[in-house]
């Protein structure tokens, strides 16, 4: 429901080369919008039966979001969100939902003006590339993966609750070099100040003189956070230290560093 | 069903604000899998009786993709694929089905000494990053537009058969500066290119020792890649020259070039 | 008394070819420190007997800047600080001083395992750069030489009170291009941010292994910050559209925007 | 007295995180003019009675600084100048006077159709880059600190006499990598070469249409010397060999190497 | 006869810093044409009795070159060419003649409209810079010089039978890092697909508005591949792993890594 | 005779296309050397009766080339230089031998330490990328144009005299915008200050501790004018002013600016 980088990617996240054969995942999304309604979505995914469920929209803490993980109930379920989302912690933790809120996902600057299909999917490639190359979207891969692994072994999982601060993510991206988890925590950061402008941008400013310079400006401090994080990645290549963590077909991560090795 | 580029952002291109009034999307995936069996997603989707199908794989050519498509014929069924699937060009047009082919949609370097989540996650960001700044995205945008509109109008929709070369994509780029267009064109040329290095790379070479070095220079190259077609988008920031299409909340498209003014 | 990026060319920024024959200026600065005792070089200056007194210093909140305002009281005095200094802004107001705090002149990371000399002098290269490149020293510029012209006039000088945001810096940039201004705000905002990090990394963090890392991704903030700056002016300079406004001899502001062409 | 980039910072290369016991810094500027009878702050500062002065000025051969040194002569004087100096250079040895002289602070494109406060401060900004990246400004702080060392242990202090070649300004650079020591050597030739230029465009050429690009030019000269020398850095960071030498509280100079470790 | 970009250099190739005291080259070019009648220069070689003779042409197979070789059969001659001369390599080999076909060395966008002698020898530039990099004009090289070594020891040389594809010149290459070497093989694959876009550019299409934009993003490529080329090399220069193999005096080949070592 | 960036390419300048049918080019060289014995290539040359003589060599002041000359007295000769031909300008003239000094083109970084074909051909690629985007070939090449265009109409030649400077190469380059004339005239600048460090290198410094980081940093200045001069060009090419002047096939030069136009 919604549109967050987070989300885009993260079904192959688990499954990154189509080999596992211990996953099987069904997606249901209802595109951009995140209408109350549409949580009759969730009525669907539950004839699936599935062993996991993962929640994921922008800003957790509206309604059509809550409806549908409410509906849910019952299943593990993990919610994947974003920065506003940190409101309604506590409220997920007591209800017993786990929660992945990746705090520089932040919103796009969703102005007519501005935003159109290329501007926003040139958008989601900042974002990607912020996520991917700080470590974020591992922290959210591993966690899920270690859910997922204690479901296989039958137990009760511990559902992750987890803001994904710059410290965290870069504590998953395992970079080699100090400088370049540094460029990277960076780029978290002003990844994170984005949703600052952009919500200024889209509710605050009324007039268009004042909001298309803010939102135009917001997406490129995401440009900009992704240039800097591949400084990063690009630090830790001419170093040969890459971390990896593949999926094996059985759903194992592995894990290697030098590019010509196996992994392990 | 599996993974493109071109598929991850799609339900977002025609609604990149979540304001249209006159769309309601439903998502249904199998993941980064493409098994035969995963065709049963199709008889899922059919349930939603939806006025429009859009089955978005790599390689439609293969038996999966084939049956899906099969089970929802009598709908309106338009194939987006990647280059391969140009060898059933012929018989989706025979068989009644549209098609749009994004040649530089190109597919990833799936070794496993490679690729884990987060190489996955980066190479996305490069191919959406080319396609968005290329033109590519808004060909596909503007086509399933076209048909959306000619539903909505009552009449039997003119199912778009395009196979999106750099000319087209850079057509829809709308460039105003002929560099910036030139380097869009060699953006989606080099993307092209990078199919030819994965399959070799993920099925001709059986050693490590040589595929290694073959996908990730694919992905160096789609990395480049994306850095060019940058440079085509600053050309036309820089003489404040953007084309942008967004959406009106009624679904029409609206259009403008100067950054500050109305879209109309 | 103190280091902001802001001070260090301040004599400059007034008189930039040294030619002005209508302005005198004395400086008179304790280096970094700005310990209350030093507050007796304002004594010092009061010898000089100044028509304007600028009081230059980080967190103008602090007991040695304002003791040493306090002493100069009577004078026309402007107090340049950053933003810190917002919790004084009515208390400067009442007392009569004029006031410019520049937000984006962020605190630099100081703790001794990261900075050395050279990476304060690298640091306080990138601060003036971004400060220049936006537009924000010319606002600082612009308010002091409208008060010189004002005392010069024998009026009673209107003193500034101004806290220069984001919007405020690049309207002084008067950029032509809107993609340079939206590329200049997002450096401001993002040089804002650095002191959000370097407060954490310098007062609330303890332990090396956390505020190295921290105070060492605020100068890669501004780092970049600085490279995003000059995007903008390198898309001014594209256009042949760089605003300028040099000091006449007799020190009024002159203006001119094509390169070849004289000012007036 | 007058602008050169060495100066702008040096009060605090001495102390940069204003935390050292041992030293008490007064500066005492006439803004950008060197004026003869500006030398009377030469006076006012020998009031201070301080232990060491440094006369910082573009050009030590011209009236302005030679009056001001020896008004303070009797204390041990310390000039630093840059290139031009050179010529005087015998001068001040006879005169007693220690001298540092840094070639690469070359004099600014001073034409009013070219610089305004804003062009100033950027190529301050690039300046002080060059000089802070390939160990210039590391030489001068050095020395001045050696000297300060010498006075508090109540020894007469052996002068520095200095010119700062490129060779000079690497070696306290501490490279290690023999390609960043290469860039940095480079960036100072370019940077020193920047002088010829401005001198042209300042005093030879008569004519806007032949000066104007000359200075022009001449700051792309020092703005592209600066981004040289930022990949020297940027090769030291990629092998964590960032050389940085803090003071300690004491004014004792420490030093480390690798970004996580203590200065000792 | 004809521009390639591995002629240009070649003569230089081979006494890099003109010293070898064992090689006399003669050079007979008919400048950028190379109409067969243009073949009787090498009836003016012969005249110098060479030892060897090596036949630098684009497209091998064409008239010109082929009767060139045809004249100086009987001497060891080898075929310089790029890739269009694969079609005659069978029949190269069955003539007795060795060759070196270097398949990245694209034919030039030859359009009136955009190539002028200022386009032509940008293209040059960035192509040398490619193949230096890469190693593929290393490995030319190498292969050379073993064939004059095995003539001055008064043997009958091994000709040299080599198409030198991205794997053959990265393996010359001789790069430590691992994605230094994607890097460069990346920048070689783009290089080769250049002369795909020329070739449809030049000879296929026949409209202005067409072949325009294909020969201008041909060029685009060539000039990014040169700039990831750069990446590669600035990665091992960032390592001290730079191989190097100059010539001595004599004409054996040494070598060396670390930039301050001696050659050996 | 000896290599110069200006003279790899300078056959092609006069041909981009091989189609002109006016002209008739042969080039005979003697590879890397310039030793006295060589100029009996001038001899040879001279079997060929040319119509005019381009004696391209490093420092034509040196006995090879001036011998080379002499034999060929007689013949319209047109010396092609470096900087230090400079010394034997006023012998040249009085010989009554045109000449074109290109004062960029300076020396490579000729140690053994250093100085292998691989470096030896990137440093040219960055030589002739100066040289192509400054306007310093088009000089060359329109210089040439005029001889010839006056020997084809039957008069005595006007042999150009001239020492291109960054003035004049610029004005060739017919630069639209003034800040890329000014980064040209800025990229000229450094690359005609490599040749004093590298005579320095080469034959001043005995020591390789001294003279590597010498020639390794004015590699380093070469490939930083390079860069700087693409900007240039990048500039004109985002106005699509970019400056071209094709032969026709009668050897007329041709004239346009922008991309899609037809030259006339």
């Amino acid at each position: 429901m919604g549109a967050i980088g987070t989300a885009v990617l993260l079904e192959y996240l688990l499954d990154e080369r189509a080999e596992r054969e211990d996953l099987e995942v069904v997606v249901l999304t209802s595109g951009a919008k995140m209408r109350e309604s549409e949580a009759k979505l969730a009525e669907k995914l539950k004839e699936f039966d599935p062993d996991l469920v993962l929640v994921v929209s922008p800003n957790a803490s509206l309604p059509g979001p809550k409806e549908a993980r409410e509906i849910l109930k019952g299943k593990p379920v993990i919610v994947v969100s974003d920065a506003p989302a940190k409101k309604v912690k506590d409220e997920l933790e007591r209800e017993g939902f786990g929660y992945i809120l990746v705090t520089a996902d932040s919103m796009i600057g969703a102005r007519r003006e501005f935003l159109d299909p290329t501007e926003m999917a040139l958008y989601n490639s900042y974002v990607i590339n912020v996520l991917a190359n700080t470590g974020a979207l591992r922290l959210v891969q591993e966690e899920i993966d270690r859910v997922i692994g204690e479901i296989k072994e039958g137990r009760t999982p511990e559902l992750p609750r987890i803001v994904v601060t710059a410290k965290k993510a870069v504590e998953a991206g395992r970079f080699s070099n100090p400088y370049a988890k540094a460029k990277a925590m960076a780029s978290y950061f002003i990844a994170e100040k984005v949703a600052e402008i952009t919500v200024k941008g889209c509710f605050v400013e009324k007039d268009p003189q004042n909001y298309i310079p803010l939102v135009c400006s917001a997406h490129e401090m995401m440009r900009t956070a992704s240039k800097l994080a591949e400084e990063a990645r690009e630090i830790e290549k001419s170093n040969d230290t890459v971390f990896r963590n593949p999926h094996a077909r059985d759903g194992r991560i592995l894990s290697k560093t030098k590019l010509m090795e196996k992994p392990s």
